[in-house]
């Protein structure tokens, strides 16, 4: 975690997986009305949240990782 | 362009239709059996292209290059 940022990794055997990861997570993301960078690559998905408006940390960003985290 | 990257940015009108192409893109990497990092953002997808193996660029980069650009 970086002081304004939430940023995980998830690991995944194969490309594939991660990329069904970022499509599930990109569902979230707009359900939410809240958007992370992702980054896919194979076998791993990293995800940076922050809120963009106030450039830091919101509940919604915290929500978003709780959410991210289920999902993985 | 990095040394032995292709690097590449592609803009989008909003999150969906970075989403979209993130997934239509992963599918011609998983069917060329190459790979990039993909950097998805709001409006944005960033894109990583090298050959891992011998650290540096082959002719699959630059077809993975081309079919990216194609595609958008």
């Amino acid at each position: 975690m970086r002081e304004h940022h939430l940023e995980k990794e998830f690991s995944f055997p194969d490309f594939r997986k991660a990329l069904d990861f970022t499509v599930r997570l990109g569902e979230v993301a707009e359900a939410e009305g809240h958007h992370p960078d992702i980054h896919l690559a194979w076998g791993r998905v990293g995800l940076q949240i922050w809120t963009h408006k106030i450039d830091g940390l919101t509940e919604s960003d915290f929500i978003l990782a709780a959410k991210a985290d289920k999902l993985y």
